[in-house]
């Protein structure tokens, strides 16, 4: 069965350029029947950790067969090439600065090649849109059945950037915001934790990632945490907002399977003040 | 003839966290050869009015088979159900809270059910994200061509907020503000209005629905009329924005049929300090 | 082969409204199978400019049957005519208001109409949203594949707004600013350069259109060049962002072949205070 071509975009764009529509035309030039889908074109200028993020969370959610680009690119010009990649999840395209790393943290790379083949970029390449002339093209030719090999040459070590981090203890976990999203819910790095009756417990390949964990690590028990942020303690993980009153604070595991901290029909990071890379306590 | 299948989206969710971007990975995973629209998600947060209003005035323009989802959610994960409609003007699948009012309002409910079975959800279905796990799996399927009878059981009494008021009486109508676009118009509930040579008449539909009306009721001579809102007087009814100078404000029966006022190339919601709920009374 | 029909869609409408969505609908009712792709939404309320502007740099990379739909439209009602353009590069689809002026000042226009045939416009037509009601419809029947002479008579005289200034003399050139866009790069209207070895060239097309060029008027030494705009002078065009350091001012030539001033990492518009139509000046 031939599939349907598809491919993402996630940029820092914006959408009143026309920057973005001119890479949907190069790409529907090439391959005329691709679906296209925006992740996201509001990504703060430059911010790769941003990027990486939106990324992270919806490719998941994706067939596997997907091409998804992502044009955030402040070396562009410069020495950072241009990459694509392959998962069991779908293909990457975009500039080798870290901007995949979440993906790479999360799935086993299949393959990985800099994007050097003149046949797959426009016949003029600028010194400032690579979006439009080096990864569209890329990403459409891929959408459209090109082998990964051939658009160029292997690639040994795409950059990845610092995670963020996650310790973890017998009675506390240590990590980090990780992002915040428009309702101003706060998403941190303690991840990879699902409800089991009355608790959290790790996922059992976060608990194969590392390595086997004793009893009073694997399992916590809702009621019984606290969660600090911004020197405020809010008690307990709830599953759902509407646990609390509108304006209320709660924790909660978000839809991505992160510990999030949110205010019902309100905004946490407005209250808390707090920015990506603050600091995050969960005691149990 | 097979029917493209055809999917708008209307959410609170903006456009800069990969969460509409997430539910259209869904949607296409379920059914590839779908055509997705946007109809909006810069929804103010939670507010289902607006989102019922923007739905109400662009659903009469798609197919007849198109599915409109919409997903702006304050009860995720509490009591609140998740529903799919069918009307003659199309399919319509989000949450139980009033959303669909002015739909409802104007098109008779042909189905309705509570989308309740597994097999039209996604297999894990999170306590944050009914738009991802609930909503997005059971608006594929219908486009898809499943039975609107095969997500689940009939539902009796799907809610509708209270709609905005409406008095009729010989010499003048009162209603409040709806919606303020963009531009700064703004839209009120003085709806159903058309012209009629140099006046304006009620829609047969609106007759029928209200029972007959008497002749000065029924038309309305536009030189006659004035529109009084925030203590400012506008007077007459215009066609068209060129009938004043640019920075001139008026009023005039805008593209949905609502009364509308506006300030030529200028915002009249800025000028006249307007909300949602507030007064507007047309004399005549 | 029949081609995709594809539509591209400019307007200043913004995303929250609905509009747009409204006119999806409409072109998906006339042609189900048309792709459709957002150049912006975001153009200014009522600037012309700026979505010649738009269309003008993206339309470029578009297959040469695409339909480019453009509604920004103060006139709407009014006396303004609506129309549709074909040149070598696309279909052009809006009001007569300029609109296309950039993209009539580089290709020959090969036919022009006036949409008043009632066949290609909705039943009713509103005063107030041609977009839907004319300018959607013209947009479906085309890339449906109706000839753009059914649509309507032949236009003489399509309005151009004055083009901005670009005066070359043997040591100078001066123009004007275009565009400001997102990232706070500031476009000019010096345009129609590219590199060659050390320095820049205007492109033979452009040779071409103004009459044979003296030596010293055709090349220019990149090093020897100095850019001044808002009282400063910006030493050297430089190729790419990372010649300089992050935060440092420089000129360019941009992707759309234009003269542009960035700081690397950070806003020049901002740092200068320049708006479209402010001078700027190419010494060498």
């Amino acid at each position: 069965m031939v599939q349907t071509p598809l491919v993402t975009l996630t940029t820092d764009f914006g959408t009143s350029d026309g920057y973005v529509g001119t890479m949907k035309g190069v790409i529907l030039g090439i391959v005329p029947d691709a679906r296209l889908v925006d992740l996201s074109h509001e990504v703060v200028p430059q911010d790769i950790r941003a990027a990486a993020y939106v990324l992270y969370t919806a490719h998941r959610f994706f067939p596997s067969h997907t091409v998804h680009l992502v044009v955030v690119d402040p070396g562009v010009g410069g020495a950072r090439r241009p990459i694509a990649l392959r998962t069991p999840a779908g293909f990457f395209v975009g500039p080798d600065n870290g901007v995949f790393s979440y993906v790479m943290a999360c799935e086993p790379l299949e393959a990985a090649v800099a994007l050097t083949d003149p046949r797959y970029r426009l016949p003029r390449v600028s010194h400032t849109f690579h979006g439009r002339d080096v990864f569209a093209p890329a990403a459409a030719h891929l959408a459209a059945g090109v082998p990964i090999t051939d658009l160029g040459p292997p690639l040994a070590d795409p950059a990845i950037f610092p995670l963020p981090r996650l310790e973890i203890a017998s009675h506390d976990l240590a990590g980090e915001v990780l992002h915040v999203d428009r309702f101003g819910n706060i998403v941190t790095s303690v991840a990879e934790l699902t409800w089991a009756g009355d608790g959290l417990v790790f996922t059992p390949a976060f608990e194969k990632a590392r390595g086997r964990m004793r009893d009073a690590e694997r399992r916590i028990v809702a009621a019984n945490t606290a969660v600090e942020m911004a020197g405020q303690e809010i008690a307990g993980v709830r599953r759902t907002y509407t646990e609390v009153e509108p304006g209320e604070m709660l924790a909660l595991v978000g839809s991505s399977g992160h510990l999030e901290i949110a205010v019902r029909e309100g905004s946490a990071a407005e209250r808390l003040g707090v920015r990506p890379g603050d600091k995050v306590v969960l005691r149990f």
